[in-house]
């Protein structure tokens, strides 16, 4: 009824309301670019609905920061700063979200949170200077200026660092928290597959704050073994399915093959934009944008799983999670089996699972049973039997064009493995 | 547009089409008593939605039966055996489901499962001869006999004995079969309890049938997971949920303190009429059956849950759960507490949870990897973890009016374990 | 996290929440009795999921009167009066809701709301002297008495006789109402017929209060249209489905045959109290209880539709909307055909359905428009079209046994209509 | 379990079978190029959620005719053409849908049907030279041939000209089609606006072909009525959602004013190149990229909404339906005002809308009714006054820059009607 307030419709949560911070917020460029960064990358060439985006999910974790922190009893600072927060804790992805974040990593030495960051302090922009010609809404720093926020509060929240009020930064960082309980409905709802179908009123209602940190009571050690099982279970058979994850390390061998390429600039991109950028270059980057256009994808060549290493190929693969070592390989392989720049590519996924979401492998949730706290782990054996659970189906992929496909799988375990 | 066919609109599965024997078997008696079975008993007493009976679920195993039947390419006559006993299996529930199953087995040695196959070959009869006047329609056993179906074999598959064919026996019978398919998504529909959603789809896509058996591809190992740990939490958060239990063995006791009860014949009643039974014999199953209908439930006055066993209270629980003992037990504490017949009862869930219950145990399903067959737990670890969680909170429970819950539960630890 | 109140789930609306004056509510004996009143009578006998009752409606209506009540920025006594008589408004409500509503209001000129308000100001009782001795919950009336509410304040709204506060009496009494709202939605999705599947969300958030009263911003005419169209489909294929208005129309008849029936004691038994009391009665009433029981209902013999009656025949219709008229004609039929009585029962159902909700032909719910108030009418066409819509297929109807449908159908046209 | 088949996940309508022939389009480059088109042009930017894209749709519309076909028993041959007409139905979409169509009407007269018709008889190619280097896959004209698909029965089907069998063209463009079936589901599942939620089983159950011809069976009446509604309030809530309108609006301004623009040339492209392609361009070109890229869209200064109008206004509308005279007052507004090129847009929606949806005005659909066939219109008020609904709250509108708001605002009335 207020003027001064507006309503979004979430096909997810309903209707969400945005109001005094929040309103300038959701205006701000570097939230309105999100409209165009796929929250799964290129789930969509998998799952036909699932083009949804960072826009939404940023608005959905909004929206279940602001619940927990009612249901926490938080006050009204406290509410504020973590839906802040949440609102904002994805604003420096790159396009195809998390696809090309390793480059940044090998680069920069950075990721996704440190350009968060950055755009937070005013340090980084998400746009160009022709841009901004036309775009006369205030960034995202401006508007927290002009709020008095304090912007390194923000900023330790996003990264889970609030020594002071841990709670804070784990409703945002930590085994379970708002963030994945968004994405994993959000991505449940759009790609059509049931996993993620967690009972979200449950978590909410066990949620309390113990001793300075979010604990949960011990009715809620089932919500919990639900999202922990639903978040290996979406991953295994969504965010590294075989075919996203080919059509992902395409896109990220056509930047790297650019010469001279600078993360920064590729990260300030929308996925049309990098596409659109991609094909403008011509010859491998040109290919790669056409292939991903009609869904001409590379084919797995070879594949090693868990069970079948040995000791000596375990090495191997430990090696080759360096990317140095492995874009070696790559080219050791288009020498030998004569085939043209950027047409094998090596993926030995663990490694960089681990550094996407480091929440996978942690299962230590304080909790409240009547006076004592206990870990996860005396209540359930299943929390730390889902961490040992292999997600992707393989250690170790080789793919190439289908019409290699032959020659490499014929030579991929000599070159690899001598 | 077949005259000869009907369709019934089902909140779960949409339109199911019925026709041939199917159209004759909805309209026999035993089916259509079980409009008033609910098929979780009192669960509604918590989860104030769940009304469902055992029609529906009946109505929806059939469906999921000839579904995976198409899956299978079954033929014709191996789906319309399957379907049909798919449709039959619950015939001989009692009134509020399991609940006072475990009278039945103590009693008579019998369970729901031998009334269903007395029934289908009519050595039982669901309704009395007065009823028998204004109705009818054919039994399930006649019916049978017209369309000639091969009785034996129909109870072959309830019981999952066909050896010759395991896979029609396991469709209805195994760890993971299409009853508890049905079961899981429908009692998450009713109770609004998220856990039991489970990716049907999945699980259908991924049956196949290896050496007579039924198994799933490596594909379906996430599904099989899936539908694995949805069992275990329903059974925590629902099937076992404390509220729900205690007006369980409110009923049950009201019933076993009847002089010369007939299990048969109470077997025989609806939900409704059991209650209307119970209060026209006054007494003590008068106060029950009205506590119930005004939902005044006993209290939990005592309760231990396993990790608080030691050795000696281990054996006493082993003990107390035969029958007699337990009865014993019970008629001892209102001896010494001086409290009226029938307001103390115990419980040691268990014993009983596995009897009603045995697929919750089980994770050997055959995983078919190209060419070699393993099982479940060579692919995942958290199969067998789930197996291994508690289900009740309590391994023992003690539970009496409200106004004795404080003398109970000073005296108990002394009565118990002495 | 407050040890005083409570969180139901519902699979509507999620989780509800109860403090206060409402945990005692929830526990008194009017509202859990509404556990065995079916929200739909007999429709569960056509979709067999539409087991749902009173008690879950109840909570629902409280749920969405209070989020309206919030919407519209209600002080706190309001919000509290109006959520108060939303949970209460279906106290009085007979067995298997309205189908015996007629009944009283032939005998005893009252119907369910006379005796929901009779239930508030303590001048009837849910419940026998003998039950009482079980339950010590207070009721309704002592629980308002306890907290000071103004019971009179609570039956206005309920009946809609708000007048200084107009819009009090209408979230509960409109054209539009939140009693509507949730049985829309409640009844979609038990019955699994989709119709009902309105936008609540937009309702709500167009809601405000102009001149005392309820109305809509003109952001708010879709959803109005959604929902009244909504509640029409839902009519005709639901509410009016011929087979569950035959399953009702046999109840009223057996209770219409008993020797000075007294209607208040019928209104005061659960559904299943009714079955079980006309079963011991023998005869007619056994019959009634049993056919009913496994579904052996009376056929349609005769149906005149809107379309196809001359001026006489809509003379004869006007006359047999008096009762006694139709149970002579009734009579009429028994003795010229020799059929048993009660196996034919006559239905003019535009009557009852208007007494029953007349809300259906009601659209007018003022519009705001910027600063201008007009009806719903001036802003769309379809609004009136639908109070047009005919919603049971039949304007007059006999149903009978089976075996006499023949010679019903022969003879109908002579003895109705000369 | 067959390896020639392939299964795709629908969160509309779960999984999605393909084989044969539909094995071979789904790889088509004209089918995957519908991956990079969003079903409803802008309205995400209203509605978060709706980026879904042609590719799922064509699925469902697929899926959708599959069952059609089944329920009408058709014919293996028949089965076959009209699912793979559905499949190719809106191969012809242009970036953002019908966003731009109206451009290729004004220029080619042709619309999106005339450019599906080319791509299926080869006289078109929906990808430059350049990309086919890298793109084996045969096209659709390639796979129908393959086939001996009769491409002319196809390109009937969609213009729904069968004249010896019109339920096959009717099945996929009459007042009730599946094409509007999945639209209205999936449209509502993606925006979150439940109006679009028919009661599709319910629709395909009442299906029949009667006089060569698609009819609908009286107990399909209300379902009928579900969807008339529903379309029109997804018309009105979203499809003509004033926001997204602008949106479009944009767009197609800056495709005008290139000089010489080739529509066939931009009907080819994906929503990112269109939008990649006008940023090349700079000028007027690149500033309304970059104001959809943050979503800085014009505003509304003036608009007259149907009830306003009188008889010379009126005139003047009728006249503004023609492309040419609103440019020239456009130009007229531009100069007098001192505006630049392309920054001020009239709107006169009412003319487009027929145009792209001739449907919405149709209610002539024949209902089969024992032996009779009647049209809908016979059987219900309400078909025909939902035709009567106003869709865009305004007859007329005028957009543009918001710092030119007030001046436009103030001399529109003159300009315009003078």
């Amino acid at each position: 009824m207020n003027s001064k307030s507006k309503t979004i419709r979430d096909p997810i949560h309903g209707d969400i309301k945005l109001d005094g911070l929040f309103l300038e917020l959701i205006e701000a460029p570097e939230i309105q670019r999100l409209y165009d960064i796929k929250q799964l990358g290129f789930a969509h060439l998998v799952f036909p609905g699932a083009h949804h985006t960072r826009l939404e999910h940023s608005l959905g974790v909004y929206h279940m920061a602001s619940k927990a922190a009612e249901q926490l009893e938080l006050d009204k600072y406290e509410k504020e700063i973590i839906s802040c927060a949440a609102f904002l804790h994805d604003i420096g992805h790159g396009p195809f979200s998390h696809t090309l974040e390793h480059i940044l990593r090998e680069m920069l030495c950075a990721d996704h949170v440190d350009l968060t960051e950055k755009l937070i302090f005013g340090e980084h922009s998400i746009f160009s200077k022709k841009e901004k010609e036309y775009i006369q809404s205030p960034s995202v720093y401006e508007i927290l200026n002009n709020h008095n926020i304090d912007r390194k509060e923000i900023s330790d929240i996003i990264r889970g660092n609030t020594d002071s009020k841990r709670y804070l930064g784990q409703l945002l960082n930590s085994p379970v928290d708002v963030d994945q309980v968004d994405y994993l409905i959000r991505d449940s709802y759009y790609t059509g597959v049931a996993y993620g179908m967690i009972d979200v009123e449950r978590f909410f209602q066990t949620l309390l704050i113990n001793d300075n940190q979010i604990a949960v009571s011990k009715k809620g050690v089932g919500a919990l073994e639900n999202i922990l099982m639903a978040r290996n279970l979406m991953y295994s058979s969504v965010y590294f399915h075989k075919t996203v994850r080919i059509a992902e390390l395409m896109l990220a061998k056509a930047i790297e093959l650019i010469d001279e390429a600078n993360p920064y600039v590729f990260f300030k991109m929308t996925d049309a934009e990098i596409i659109g950028d991609l094909k403008s270059r011509g010859n491998f980057q040109y290919e790669i944008a056409t292939r991903l256009k009609f869904r001409k994808l590379f084919k797995q060549a070879f594949t090693k799983s868990k069970s079948t290493l040995d000791e000596e190929s375990n090495k191997t693969i430990k090696k080759l999670e360096k990317l140095n070592f492995r874009r070696e390989k790559e080219r050791e392989f288009e020498d030998l089996l004569n085939l043209p720049s950027g047409h094998i590519i090596i993926d030995v996924p663990y490694f960089e699972l681990i550094k996407a979401e480091p929440r996978i492998k942690q299962t230590d949730i304080p909790i409240v049973d009547q006076n004592s706290v206990k870990s996860l782990d005396d209540f359930t054996p299943v929390a730390k039997a889902i961490t040992l659970r292999e997600i992707p189906d393989w250690t170790l992929m080789i793919i190439t064009d289908g019409k290699y496909k032959e020659s490499v799988s014929k030579n991929a375990e000599k070159i690899l493995f001598n």
